[in-house]
């Protein structure tokens, strides 16, 4: 008797043709049948963005056995929301979101449009898993990513993962690496944001730029710390954000109108 | 000697020309100056996007003494970055998000553009807070909400919020409000997401749409249960999104490569 094949759901946020999702999807053909839907061009730093005030499309590009590559005109998390909808034979054993060009690790993981895709595949009760590599290139190398990609995966099908929690994975750039951290959450903030230019008919426009700061660059439990140290920052993330201490203090606020 | 006037910075995601943002501004003006940098259009469903492909512009459409009204080009996050970059005279003492014209309670925070101008507020270590009503409609009734609005504004001036954490404010859709629940974020999940039409070329296109299912109806202390009984939900949410309960699983997981 032969074990079914995993279903992996895949979708990033630097679009179809990014290097990095073709990185993972050469990762994990081993490990399963592959599902591709992501953005047909370029939405980083979507964050949870959805599409309601247009309709969406999608597309096959590619079809062989055990590979579908789809194209969709939405956002990272429309793409999820769409495959789950009207593509997939089944609900999937995981989605799985990036290789992400750039670092979503600390307080990115708002912003990132990768996380997006694995937030949504959270809220759908499907374990999902985000992967990213700190470097922006195009033509970024994420060879020494895939062992552990393709590990990382696995264990989490043979583990499962509770309801409401996925795993942001992100890894330093660097050939070297020294193995896998379990971290938490960076304390950072971004500073000096926008590059201003002048408009040729006037006024000024602002290009979103900016430097990271961590706030606490000695904490060693932190994925910061374990990128700038040469390990695999693994992050596990949640998507039930209450603020549970301050509930009790809230209710001894003066709320009367 | 007079107290210094509270700076307050207002933004939302259905753009500086909705209702909603116009009756933050009535409800708050007796409370300090107000700066709203607002997007140029609707930007519901925004989340935490921000803009990093394309320059952004802003440009002042109105001034008087304590009120400025500002459009911005990019989406409610940029509108908060580029405030605190280019435009606030000082750190302003609330960053708020609102009145947004439909539910942000439950897993819509996730999806929630009002909420990326308060996560985005929070994120910069500033005391932030977003409100939704449950009505989506262009001419909402905002009125029941404006005495909670000034008054969980000028208990939040005067106590301050911890860092990290932020208000998540939903008013249900009536006029007999019962007062306000401290609550945590509902379980729950969107279904049916889409609707399908016939493109009249050929193929086919899908308007994002759906239903929520309440997975905890019965649970006292959630936010939709507040709002299903008329009761104003405030829920602290943290931006700190580390699963510190899987921290100590994961470290027993192999990662070996």
């Amino acid at each position: 008797m032969t074990k079914k094949r995993p279903l992996l759901l895949l979708s990033n946020d630097d679009g179809i043709n990014a290097k990095g999702i073709h990185e993972l999807i050469r990762a994990l053909r081993p490990v399963g049948d592959l599902i591709v839907v992501a953005p047909d061009g370029p939405r980083s730093g979507a964050s949870g963005a959805i599409t309601s005030a247009s309709p969406i499309q999608y597309a096959l590009l590619q079809q062989e056995a055990g590979l579908a590559l789809y194209k969709c005109s939405g956002t990272p998390v429309d793409c999820v929301k769409l495959a789950l909808h009207a593509i997939v034979p089944a609900v999937p054993d995981l989605v799985i979101g990036g290789i992400n060009h750039g670092d979503n690790s600390s307080v990115n993981v708002h912003y990132s449009g990768t996380m997006g895709v694995v937030i949504e595949g959270c809220l759908k009760g499907i374990p999902s898993i985000g992967f990213s590599l700190c470097n922006h290139s195009a033509d970024a190398d994420f060879s020494a990513t895939l062992p552990y990609v393709r590990r990382i995966v696995e264990e989490t099908l043979a583990k499962g993962l509770p309801e409401g929690i996925c795993l942001n994975v992100n890894f330093p750039d660097t050939s070297d690496l020294e193995g896998v951290l379990i971290c938490r959450q960076t304390h950072g903030v971004w500073t000096n944001e926008f590059v201003k230019a002048d408009h040729p008919r006037g006024g000024n426009y602002f290009w979103l730029t900016g430097e990271y700061k961590n706030l606490e660059p000695d904490a060693e439990d932190t994925d910061h710390w374990a990128l700038a140290h040469n390990y695999v920052a693994i992050t596990p993330t949640q998507i039930d954000v209450t603020a549970y201490a301050m509930v009790r203090e809230l209710k001894t606020w003066n709320f009367d109108v």
